[in-house]
């Protein structure tokens, strides 16, 4: 996802790409378009970007957050991990600084219209249930999308989630509302990581305007 | 449809089946539990409703609407077959009288929660396209709710509209839309005319409180 | 289901509709267009028909078949509820009288051929997982048709049955291959009790050709 | 998709990849793990390879298969743009020399199944469509399979045939069955290049028993 983000940024005619973090150096890396660094502190420093964009590790991103507040930079957090604690500290940061964030679980505009509507659907249609399909090696279930899903539809009924896990399968999301005589069903399907691109295009624009921390990209887009 | 309604308007708490107009009584229709007409006038001057709910045929709609307006009835319009003119007459009387009435397409909230998501992730996702889905004796095509839907899209793009008819099939549109890497698919299937008896309740109650008349369902919805 | 079969099989120019046996006589079952039976031995002795086709319940279905063979009449065992022993019985009736029977949990061919597809994909695609999807009056999970088909499937991996129970549903079942790249769907939906009718003659009409008792419409088919 | 079968073919433990043609060798290709060529007749006498597995595209696969022949070699054509009179020359070739040969149109198993489930169905249920979706840069429609799928089906009826065109999809295709009450549908996608290999392998592999020139990968399948 990092590659295709130096891809995407590096085309965008309003954004520079100021530098690139990379865990290791290698061939790939080293034909990227701009300065490439493998320590965070020095490519805050010397580059002095307007925004990180964090697409590393549940290992790293915690700190990586921390650095980019202390060093006036606005984070947009597309990597998993941190904690509500952090989301708490890094809303501190924000509100005592002015330096906006935003912090992505979903990057993909499709996933958070299905998101959306399975939340307004659920209001007149509240027996509903969750169908997320993943390609075999995904570890977790159900999904971080299937369960923000089912938090956001609040109906007076348990909304089940059901786990495929196949090969052949990327990551599809279904929910299925019953009424009477009728059903609605609304599905996400997602094939490659370039779905996330638009999203991050639209937070790393965004977060310039932003003077808190905001959890979801919804918050840029209705 | 009507018998479905008498037996769900009949069922309600806050409701009272005033009277039921007949095309010609039988058994069936001496078995409603109440007044059976043949002549809406009597049935108007006799059983003098809150509310006129029209489900019968083109032919006989638009009479039926005038009629109800000219003794001071809220029409609640399920019957299609009217045309701009009637609906704007139907406007003007509403207007000077302050009797409200509206006309209702589609009675399922699952079509007009389709209906409503299509219209708003054509704004981010403009590139997609109907396919309606109906049994093979259905004589239209495309249907009227596909119509709507694309009138409702409007995006920069045209809206293909494809037209499925099989036996086996009921009632059934897709709205798919397409964007970078990821697709969402809004879908809704109706079964029965039970489907319909949900909205039914919602027109008649509501139309109690307009005092204009109102096109769509989705105006008493959100 | 007994309904819509005395239509039916009063409509085929092949059959004769020879009585009907009715847990209780009314309005509705008097208008048959044929004798009207609440005792099966007086129906079998008066009538003498050629087949007894079975669409009672679990409680009688078995002493039903156990009369129909008892009088040389051929049984299509549409109800459930017998078991093993019933059916290894009604096996050896069949093969010392000749009197061919059948029995068929599923009469609907397109659900026939979705579990014989199932059954023929999972050769080549052993991953797979089935979701059935019934309306949330439906009592037992999961379903017979689920069962029966992921025994037929018999890959080296289990296969997974989900339920899914909501109302607006009918009756659907959808089964699921991954593979490399790619993924192949399977899906029956069952919206009337019509489904089951032309089977039903198929049922009628062969059972006059069998020598022994069979399990399962599609040994009538392919 | 040329790439990928290096990939495999080079993993697979019964075979070697005697040699790769590219039309401009570059960083790439020159990493291949084996001898890269720009020229098919010295690719062929340098390697002698048994198979000539055809990637290429239509300008240029009739020359190299009719050179395989030439030179002893059995072809695996992958590649579309030969005419019927290609193929009649390569059975002719074929036949006379004993070298078997195999051209696929499909090397994906997910959608063999389906238009042999298709032709299948389409016995018993005669009234179907066929809806296929690509990519929107996808130049021809309908598809080349849904083509073969709708030929193979031959009912008394026509089956129609739908083309959708919208980014994001990939290559899917869905062949919908009407019966009374009930529909079928087979559905397969395909979402990566990975999905042709285990075909690619099944057709390299039995190309080697193969006495005549062969149409269609299922002929090794069933």
């Amino acid at each position: 996802m990092g590659r295709e983000a130096v891809k995407t940024i590096d085309a965008a005619p309003d954004m520079v790409l100021a530098g690139v973090l990379v865990r290791r150096a290698d061939e790939e890396t080293l034909a990227f378009p701009t300065g490439v660094y493998d320590d965070p502190v020095r490519l805050l420093e010397t580059e002095q970007p307007d925004v990180w964009l964090d697409l590393t590790t549940p290992d790293t991103v915690v700190s990586h957050v921390d650095l980019a507040f202390a060093h006036g930079v606005r984070p947009v957090v597309g990597a998993t991990g941190y904690q509500e604690a952090d989301l708490a500290r890094w809303n501190d940061q924000a509100s005592q600084t002015g330096i906006g964030g935003i912090a992505c679980p979903n990057f993909a505009i499709g996933a958070l219209l299905m998101m959306r509507f399975a939340k307004e659907a659920a209001k007149w249609m509240p027996r509903a249930e969750i169908i997320e399909l993943h390609h075999d090696k995904k570890k977790d279930m159900p999904s971080g999308t299937a369960i923000r899903t089912a938090r956001e539809m609040e109906t007076e009924y348990e909304i089940p989630i059901h786990s495929v896990r196949l090969p052949g399968l990327v990551a599809h999301q279904e929910v299925l509302f019953g009424g009477t005589g009728e059903t609605l069903t609304i599905r996400h399907d997602s094939l490659t990581r370039e779905s996330f691109m638009p999203g991050v295009l639209v937070a790393c624009r965004g977060v310039m305007q932003l003077r808190q921390m905001v959890y979801g990209l919804e918050h840029l887009l209705w």
